[in-house]
């Protein structure tokens, strides 16, 4: 901003000009969609793609556009959408667990410290896959842990060194969610965990484990939305990064 | 009815020709629905067909007797209900995003002042449709803007000229449902807001920005039902005409 | 902005002057408050102070900055919190069913065309008389007519008349909160809603009656938080100023 | 009872047969159900069969068995399911849009005065119309109205005569589920309002029309669960044979 | 109406007049409410003042107001609001534990068929004693059963004779709310229903009982408010008077 | 029953007063209740007195009726209740913590086998020892054991050998509510698990731990009502006793 | 732990070989789940697996691995899922109306005591069958009885001889669930409830059922998840095998 | 637990002795709290007292036994419960806004690195100074930010450089919770959210803002309990030592 005053004050520039520079901050405009390119400027992370909700023509275009300055995130992708967006950004990958397509190679970690992945069942795969991948490709070292809910808590308790090694962890649990209160009383870590829709009856969609989290004892714990895995590995890869 | 009562009172009708006359409101009768023919007189504006949730058979026989009386619109119509109706009704012609049909030439608009249609993402676009088309329907110019959420506020600072511009403001959101607060706070113009069913988890199917439009802290906002692009077209093209 | 710039490229300005000045929009800061003293400027009303939920000290300061700079509306005031603030501002005035403070005299109407308040019950008034006073203070004219519920549709329709020589309507309502669908029926006019918490058992505190109103079947109608008279009163002065 | 225990007074039978005897309140046992054939006694009328939820074999033998001892009606039941009883039992009639099954003929009406059966709009007649046929098989004249709702109350007042001429009004709503409260304020008559399903977005599947009618402040309506035509036709065909 | 428009046939009145009097129905206007005077004409009942949520001086002014047209019945009075009123209308009285207050004698009944008000709990019988009283005031025998519940259904079927004597049955029941399936599956009797806010924890301040009752699974059982006894007594009332 | 019909039989009784004695079973009737005496009979203990939400004299006068036949328990008493019970009932003793009433002594243990009651919290203690002292009543030795919530879960495996000697566990936990589904997996015994109404927020009133509880993915967890320190501790007894 | 501990101590082992020993609590590790093999020990019971919501060639693996430590049950298990699982495991069985696979034949019954089913309707039979399945396969002799719901409470009357015979009662029950709380009153034996999701409507999926069963005002019942057949069965057959 | 095992193996502690010590893991028992004096072992901070809920003089006892290991932090305590404190722990000090006790000096910063905490209004100003304390209290830098939500976003915008200058944001938002959003999108530093419940109507005590913030479209936003300072405060703690 300074520099463009100091144009407009040097005479470099005229003072419509600076009017018109004011206001374009940097976003590709399409028929459906402001592309949002500032966002690595920002936050140093480009935009990820949600393709849910979205039709399959914009995501393709979408990928295709975003896929011309930085790599690309696109999550909540079904096989066939997939299929469509490959045709026209021939070097998308598929990450079938977690539903998920990338282009451009993952980062080489710039960090060593790692961010934790725990689900507490086997149903709740698919939402950590999901998160273990954000972080990977925001630059973090991701290690994972699977289906060590509260019900047989001794296998948890085996992990706890593994638990310990790690700056972050993201904690996934469906049922009754209790998992990441446990897992913060035992280890002190900052966690962040996902409720899942993995459940039935009373558990309402995922709202049940929602409310466990929210209502935790154990001080350490922060939450995002039911089967928000991005948004979990979202924060934890930004997490790993401060310093 | 003065004129029905100066006829009575000169000897013109019989006092029974006026207990039937009093009675016999304009609509048309079917066997499974009473055509409100007279609501163009009441309000203006003629009966909107909402083809979600009726057969097929319905909505076409409906449709064309409406088609008699006055331009049709008939909104949530699925494909397959648009392709028996135009066999019915072979001037009805199908708009594709917003999912309606109408029949009979939108109207040259009556005045200048526009209805500005926002929406925050691309997957709510279908629902800003709705709204923009029906609006025209009723005689407004109307101006788009789609894909302007608050996660990148700057595309919305942006476009700041182009919303002041605008008479009336429709605001669709899905997700958090923020953006009307953020429009109505930046413009000072009345804003329609539309929450969207687009999101999941703990988005209740639309309710969570429903309830976030509801709470808005700024002043100028009021809501319809999730995914009503319809009635926010109707109320924002009624208040532009408004003298 | 573009006279700022103009005096910048005139050299009447330096760069960081314009910097701060590009900054320092308009608002007054105090150690628990950013008074908003820049809303008159971009809406034309200045910032309304919602009393319910601040510390009484706290109000009494941000009433008595707010008048120092324009007209000031408060709402949601107890008699106590009155009490307070006629203590550091002595002009100010209590409007006892509406609850609500004003300094400065309301405005002499600026426009003809009129904003109608129904209620449908008796226990509704004062948030009908909230939604009144708010309009008035914009400089609306403001008529009234309250208990006509559908319970005895009769009473409505003996006042259809009055209805129709309104520019804007609100209707507030408790209970099953039906009035509004009917009234907007009736009348083609716009209708803004407001459900109230007057009610018990299934009324859930006012959510009956506000679902009520967002699924109402006739067009025209739109809707504001349960018992927000000031929402629906300042829609209604704003609709009723365009022009 | 008074028999049984003067035959075993009498010395007709011992105690072990009257113990016997006492417990064998008359059912029918299936491996899968208990026929209530006792509640034709009881109540005056069969039990009936609740095709949704149930196998389509357990269906097809309960309505056999049952039609040995009286006429059947048989409720939600799909056209295979239909496809399937008459099979087995080659005098049960479909009622499509009812979607109800009956075996042996609609009695002749024991009485004169009449049950009411109104829909507020097109997409509610399927439970209208499973309404008018439980009271028909109870042997109530039946009368129907539909598509009445409240936008455009003046269709209401046209068939005030008609709505006044019945004993009993059942009235079924989806939408926001006002129409109750309106003809019962109009009519003084008792009214069962049936919510339906009829709706989106914050319609909730029908509970927001059930809170309304549970909320209505016109004295004389009472309720039934959402889409339960059956359970309003029942009641009304109860209250009509009332002498 | 016929009158009406004969005496303008016949010019006995000018069409100023007829137009006057066709909008001029029954009804008392004050300040704060619209006194629906009209009521005992279209319904046969005056209007019921419901105490509650008004403010006591308008209490005081609804009731003696209508004290001059007809006996008065005003429900969810407390005492304060009792005191209040006997000061202005001395003939009126206080029912302590239905929580009504009367002006004017109860009738003596028009029939002899009886309505039985029965409730599950101790804690119940204030909404009992509404409902009974309610319907007493219309001119019905009323016959009560107190702390009757599904916990000991003994206690029930020891008083089936006196269940089956009545021809309206209002049941009133908190906590699970099972009464009047059971009820109504004993007796084959139209049953009222009403769920009570007697309860803790999951019942929702009356929400649990209330589901129940809409569920039941014994066809006859009709569903009023929670805490409505007045509504049930109303209905159950106006059964009974059905001729 | 036998005995009664044999009696007849035998001709030492009449039919007549076989029918009385055959609607006779044991209650005892008051105006406002029905006391159920005939409870200890079909249970094995006598009717339990829920005093929240029931008038004071009511309590009073129930408490001395039922203690002339059996020992009482009346819970959720305030301390003003007790007051009142204890002049008419001198034997009335408090239990401050549990806000119970009882009358008798407690029984002498009748068997080994414990029930060990588990609370998460300190503010959790008084649902606990409702519990326990509702086990104790029953017969059952009692074994207690507060503040072991899963945030330090180490606390819980400390107790886990006085865990593993108890027959049955009641687990009584606020906040999210997870100890239950860790105590039973670490124990494999029988978990009665308790919500209660400790928390805040997004903690609804105890719905969230009652969520938490309902889907806990370790097997052998029943739950009762929120606060239902009672129901827990009623059940824990019943079964402690089987053989 | 103490011979382990006495094993070091004696020189029989290193500080290093006692903590991995410390920590190699017995679990089986796959890629995407952690095997409870160590829950017999802790429970009696082998881990049981829930099919739904599991990828099926994950359960397959799961249930091939599991088959070789201990008899296997798998619920919620699509015929789809069996007829994969039989291919790798040929001894696998299938038990259609309990959607249930078992491995190994079901133990001969270690007890003489019975734990007695009981469903409200027919179609509850599934989650019954779920339940009785589960409590044969942990020893228990099951004895059923079905289609005995509240309408017709004669049917359950006439069953209570065997109703009494069991020790523990799983009832199950849809629609208003008012099933428990009857059985609880008539016979005093400890009850375990499981609401079903058999309803439409104010049903909302199980949630009316469940609360219904919370709120019960007869002691000795208590809750499982809706549809939640395995978690009765369990508990009825844990509780069964109490001594 | 290495030394422990050493200890033994070297016998220089006897098998019992070490069984004693493997379980004595530190806390300290109370009748009615078992202090997890461990925790600050565990995690580096000891153990929180939240006050609400809890009786006075247990709070009382469990800050005085606390204040003999560490600094004590205790949360929601009400003036009275200061005032009881402070009687037997005298250095204990009161923080009025943020409603809490401390006892022992706030730590020096350890870092440079600043949590910054923004409020959205004046009436949240509670909840963040209750998250500054307990960042303050962990030993962080902390800045505070009030009353600029999203209403008059310009507020925000201009002290955007203060936003980024710290390292964690804690955003606390009450009305319809749109900040956290704004906030996160406009800095892209990880943002914890805390909705309040400062709101009235279809805020539902703090669950609108709660689902907004759960839903937003930016990500990098994490989300703790409604009106959970301390929690967001720990959190940002904790994240802001991470090194």
């Amino acid at each position: 901003l300074k520099e463009l005053l100091q144009g407009l004050r040097n005479g470099q520039s005229t003072v419509d000009d600076a009017l018109v520079a004011l206001e374009s901050l940097p976003f590709e405009s399409m028929e459906f969609a402001h592309l949002d390119t500032h966002r690595a400027i920002r936050s140093g992370f480009p935009e990820v793609v949600l393709c849910q909700g979205k039709r399959t023509d914009h995501v393709v275009s979408i990928v295709k556009k975003l896929a011309r300055h930085s790599p690309v995130l696109a999550t909540r992708a079904e096989p066939e959408v997939y299929a469509a967006v490959v045709e026209q950004t021939p070097e998308a990958q598929y990450h079938e667990v977690a539903r998920a397509i990338t282009v451009g190679t993952l980062p080489t970690p710039r960090i060593d410290s790692t961010v934790m992945v725990v689900s507490a069942g086997t149903a709740d795969v698919p939402v950590a896959e999901e998160a273990a991948l954000t972080a990977r490709w925001m630059g973090s070292p991701v290690d994972t842990l699977f289906d060590v809910g509260v019900a047989g808590v001794h296998r948890l308790l085996h992990h706890r060194k593994q638990l310990m090694a790690a700056r972050i962890l993201v904690v996934v649990a469906g049922m009754e969610g209790a998992l990441p209160s446990v897992v913060a009383g035992l280890t002190g870590k900052p966690v962040v965990a996902v409720p899942t829709s993995v459940g039935y009856g009373a558990h309402l969609g995922g709202i049940a484990p929602l409310l466990t989290m929210l209502n935790g004892c154990a001080p350490g714990v922060v939450v995002v939305n039911i089967d928000n895995g991005f948004g979990a590995g979202y924060m934890a890869g930004l997490l790993n990064l401060l310093n």
